[in-house]
């Protein structure tokens, strides 16, 4: 296992969680669930499998200044900062080749700095088996077994059964579809043939780099003009060059739609993205009313009710499934199920040059 | 009409417009409505009928240091300071005491600072033709034309028609009855012989004693020793010594219920006790939208709703008939039909020792 690493994409910001996540303050650095960063916990439940020297992290400028001190473990030549954010295509490309010039046998986990999982035995238990996997020079993702057919994630769908890995059974990944439409996801869903991609990927990092190589051949050479960089003192100078050159493009689209040689490890990790403000009012376990409550909130008939704010009373009367969170110059007001409307304000506040709000 | 004086009582807090109001900064001295407070609202409407030295003021030491800087027009020696909150019984003859000493002649409108009058000149003709009425010794009270079942608020029966004066229809007034039940407050309001007390009345201070020595016979003893005091080394000394005694009572307890000769005009002058939040929904006039906003506002999908902040952005999605009011320290939200329910909030503050909210 020492040749195992963790890559920790840490460049996001996670809009749909304002006004707490900022361009300044974005998710991953956020206080969202128990006294913890969703950073913090990202490097934490590693931990126990990987020794710090195994950990990287791959960040922009302005955040990496804001979770360094939240993992100073961490050895410093272990955060690869991205000049500017381009989609984890990009950053993808940078670790890779970081580790490769470390370790040329290096098997990677590609993992998420903004989600939250429950289970983390269990997490770590599947990453060691999608390890051994991944040595053998399959490419493979984490799929999460699917509880609603939702529109907004990306689907994996499983073809031949490959047999138990540490006691997870892990299949041939036949297609990769991305945010389908409401039918086309209940119709997956229902299938039973797919998970959701979670964006977690293990694989050997020539392998990736080859990847690249073979699909998306000028992202590679730009990546080996960044190699050869790497450690000289031309290595920053270099990065700042090439960075701009590389194509903004997610890591799916870049190479994991077109890869050969791909597992899906169905998993049941109790994960999620976080990926708006009613999430937590499903992962964090409520009180009483069922309200998830940090601040100080008086509620006079709130139930199932998420009250986020600080030292500034909140009262609520008379609210259910409701979304309250207040911070200090900006305050969100929505019923539960339109959280995920909290994206169009913030590009309302952008179109309309609020931008002290962003 | 130069014995016609105008009293403003304005020494209550207005607990149901929590978190806005509070003990040092109660009702009478918000900015509810428009650019101006609700006690420059009570003193301009007033204002070109009543030579500012007509107008007095009676109000607590806390407040008339809040209050005085926004009616500078007032003479010094026309804001009536007394020591302590003892009810509107003790305030009226506090205030019949100093009036009558200057002028025995006087009629005394006795009117509300915390109120909402939203048609002034009808206002100032009501207050015109019930001098005329109370300059014949009648006691003159101001009934709101009723316009739901409230509970809230007093009841006055209309008895025999007096005949029209200035364009007002008059009436005996036969009964007083305070906060009536549902049905009865029913039954009263569909009898088309009921109407709100207003809290607002007209007549000659030495009617208004008269009644005090034949009712409160104690209380008036008590208002003598102070009236000989006034303007003499021991006014204050007097009234602090002597204030302690007096009963806590309202004015309609003290001697309305039981005066003789007491005369009701309906009125529609455009009345709201602004007795909640949800009042303001009713008195001014919304958006598009149908929202009523002070304050820095987003709204998605939001309607029909009172926003009352400050420089803080506050953004609300799929708000309907709600109330959003957003204070320095402190932050409410509740449905329109809820706004009542302020008033538990406070006793609930009160009693949980969160006095620095009160």
């Amino acid at each position: 296992m020492s040749s195992f690493y963790a890559t920790i994409m840490a460049g996001g910001v996670g809009t749909r969680l304002w006004p707490l996540s900022r361009h300044n303050r974005p998710k991953q650095a956020l206080h969202l669930i128990g006294q913890r960063t969703m950073f913090q916990h990202a490097v934490e439940r590693l931990t126990p499998l990987f020794p710090p020297e195994n950990i990287l992290v791959v960040t922009g400028p302005g955040h990496a200044g804001l979770l360094r001190p939240q993992a100073p473990q961490l050895p410093p030549t272990n955060w690869l900062i991205e000049p500017a954010g381009r989609n984890t295509g990009p950053a993808v490309g940078l670790a890779a080749v970081h580790l490769h010039r470390r370790d040329p046998d290096a098997i990677m986990a590609m993992l998420t700095a903004d989600h939250y999982i429950g289970r983390v035995e269990r997490f770590r238990a599947v990453l060691t088996a999608a390890a051994d996997i991944a040595r053998q020079g399959k490419i493979v993702t984490l799929g999460i077994k699917p509880t609603f057919p939702a529109t907004g994630f990306g689907y994996i769908r499983q073809g031949e059964p490959l047999g138990r890995f540490g006691g997870f059974e892990a299949f041939q990944a036949t297609r990769f579809t991305e945010k389908p439409d409401a039918a086309t996801a209940t119709a997956f869903v229902e299938s039973g043939q797919y998970t959701w991609n979670s964006g977690m990927f293990i694989w050997r990092v020539d392998r990736v780099l080859a990847e690249f190589q073979r699909q998306r051949p000028q992202m590679y050479a730009h990546l080996m003009a960044i190699a050869e960089a790497v450690g000289t003192p031309r290595e920053q100078r270099v990065l700042t060059e090439v960075w701009p050159q590389l194509e903004k493009i997610s890591v799916d689209y870049a190479i994991m739609e077109g890869a050969q040689e791909v597992v899906v490890i169905p998993v049941d990790i109790g994960w999620s993205d976080v990926g708006s403000w009613a999430t937590l009012l499903d992962i964090i376990p409520g009180d009483e009313q069922g309200n998830v409550v940090i601040g100080t909130h008086m509620g006079l008939d709130t139930t199932r009710t998420l009250v986020h704010g600080g030292k500034r009373l909140i009262v609520t009367i008379g609210l259910e499934d409701m979304i309250v969170v207040d911070t200090g110059d900006a305050l969100l007001i929505c019923p539960r199920d339109r959280a995920q409307d909290v994206k169009a304000v913030v590009e309302r506040l952008q179109n309309e040059g609020h931008a002290r709000f962003l």
